[in-house]
């Protein structure tokens, strides 16, 4: 079967996989920006019921599974497994928030790439025809984010305009066989790539490099060039990392200037909304995916697209250690369905 | 080929995948343990020349990555792609460690059962045509461990009787499609079973009625029994987490106490070496298959085993807020090869 190994780093799906359904939940900053008519539930409480930030983030995560798992006409128990994953320490979100499912899970860690491994490695399975249905899914919350990696939200700390704002929100997709409303045809696995820089509330520019590194690498594998997807979709770059992307893959011949969309940017208006570079978090790509992007799809305004959910490689520790922040970013190819596919 | 899907959580895997290599590294203490005979490389300093805990547990994945990738015969750009991951927060062993090596990385979050996803996902990959040579690895050093779960070591807090000793240590293997060492047959992936437990000192016990689910679902899925495989070989439940599961599992009608081997049990002397229930940590189960359990494989001194590490799914946070402790276990098959196989 090696024939579907592709150049590198990609591979072109022998088989059908198609994005059967897809779910999004996010809180009232997100359900105030531009994709608002977009996501499926706004909650209006940051706390979403729980006592936690974090049993929030877990609560999004069943409500985003439970919704694409909804929407694709299925129960819990007719998904053979999930893969999915988050950014807190040890993935709690997600171990806490898909216990009750009872499905069979391999988790991950991306960081805000995590949304892109988990529709990778979804498809691969797919394909390969290791379950009829998938599960893939991620979430992030700004409270448990905040917590995680920067200063207690009670400290009023200034964010440089560099800074992103985590997204809270959880996204989900179940991948199939056979009808659906988009089709997975390949999947660019990345690398881990670092330019040494060291400055996390500059993560677009910690991040630039895997993107250029993963969409060289996917326009190489598969012998294309930008214009043959009508989108290529980074995660969470923002504004400044968006400037360093274009300008890295020009230096490599390519110009995506017309297709390159960031869902950091699109997710929040950065004017009115104080949010600096852009929205971040798993939860970013993973909601503007299952809302806005799979709605181009289905209409057919975007007949192929590259996802490259960009990722920030850093904790805390190695953040205090003094260590640099390495990025990673993997890409998914989606395409639209023909009539009558 | 749908048909390689086996009962409700297995894949019977329809191709040839081959463990070609094993390596493994380990700290003194385990140097010092019944195994130090099967190790590949025993280090005498803690920090392993490096300045701080994290560093030392990357150079461990490192060295372990490239002599599994050596003992194979080949060089890192030949590696499609590896599965890793660690016990840290946003699992910064693996992605530090990993990153010079330049080979695409999908991370993995796990726990102790991160030897199993990452064998699991590697063989399905292998099987699926999606590459030809693939790194499996993980790692847990005892200094980070407890600097993210537990105590400052200079507290000198005292341990409980039921606690276990984090490894110190990585262990890497590389997959492919010919030739090597033994041969991956099947694959059971673990949900996340959550019993209430919630004390960290005993993390056996929150483990063990995962490892009895994934093994009860492995030995229903192929339609085997305990005496179909020579072992059946938990990661790091340690004497007290084996006890309930020798329990659990015959409760549900099965008697493995013949079959039964832990990595925990079998990596420290529990009397000499005052390490309470046993090792633990992902580089437990990952330095003993390398070592120990590949060497009586490739010796056909075991014909098949079950190989099932065994995770907790906590975190600081989750155990401060007063969570329980899931636990999730990821199942593998692991069988000799016939001679001229």
């Amino acid at each position: 079967m090696n024939q579907q190994m592709r150049g590198k780093q990609s591979v072109e799906l022998a088989n059908s996989v198609r994005i059967l359904s897809s779910a999004s939940i996010v809180g009232a900053k997100e359900g105030e920006g531009p994709l608002s008519d977009f996501f499926d539930v706004i909650g209006s409480d940051p706390m979403f019921g729980c006592e936690s930030w974090e049993e929030a983030e877990s609560v999004l995560q069943k409500e985003a599974a439970q919704m694409a798992i909804g929407k694709a006409g299925l129960k819990p128990s007719e998904i053979r497994m999930m893969f999915a994953g988050d950014l807190l320490a040890q993935s709690i979100a997600s171990s806490f928030g898909l216990v009750d499912l009872q499905i069979p899970i391999y988790g991950l860690y991306g960081a805000c790439s995590t949304m892109g491994e988990s529709l990778a490695l979804g498809a691969l399975s797919v394909s390969a025809g290791y379950g009829e249905y998938i599960l893939c899914l991620t979430s992030s919350h700004f409270g448990s984010a905040e917590k995680e990696f920067r200063y207690p939200l009670e400290y009023g700390s200034q964010r440089p305009l560099s800074a992103t704002w985590t997204v809270t929100g959880s996204g989900a997709c179940v991948l199939g066989t056979t009808g659906g409303r988009a089709k997975i045809t390949g999947v660019t696995t990345g690398k881990i790539v670092d330019f040494g820089l060291k400055d996390s509330q500059n993560m677009g520019a910690c991040m630039a490099p895997a993107a250029c590194d993963t969409i060289y690498q996917n326009l190489m594998d598969f012998q294309r060039l930008p214009e043959d997807y009508d989108k290529i979709i980074t995660g969470d770059l923002g504004s400044i990392g968006q400037t360093i992307l274009l300008d890295l893959l020009k230096d490599k011949g390519f110009d995506i200037s017309k297709q390159h969309m960031d869902c950091g940017m699109k997710i929040f208006d950065a004017k009115t909304q104080d949010t600096h570079a852009g929205g971040s978090g798993c939860g970013c790509a993973a909601t503007v995916f299952a809302s806005y992007i799979m709605s181009r799809l289905a209409m057919r305004e975007w007949k192929r697209i590259l996802f490259v959910p960009t990722g920030a490689l850093l904790s805390k520790v190695s953040f205090n250690e003094g260590q640099s922040v390495p990025g990673i970013a993997h890409g998914v190819v989606v395409e639209a369905l023909e009539k009558g596919e």
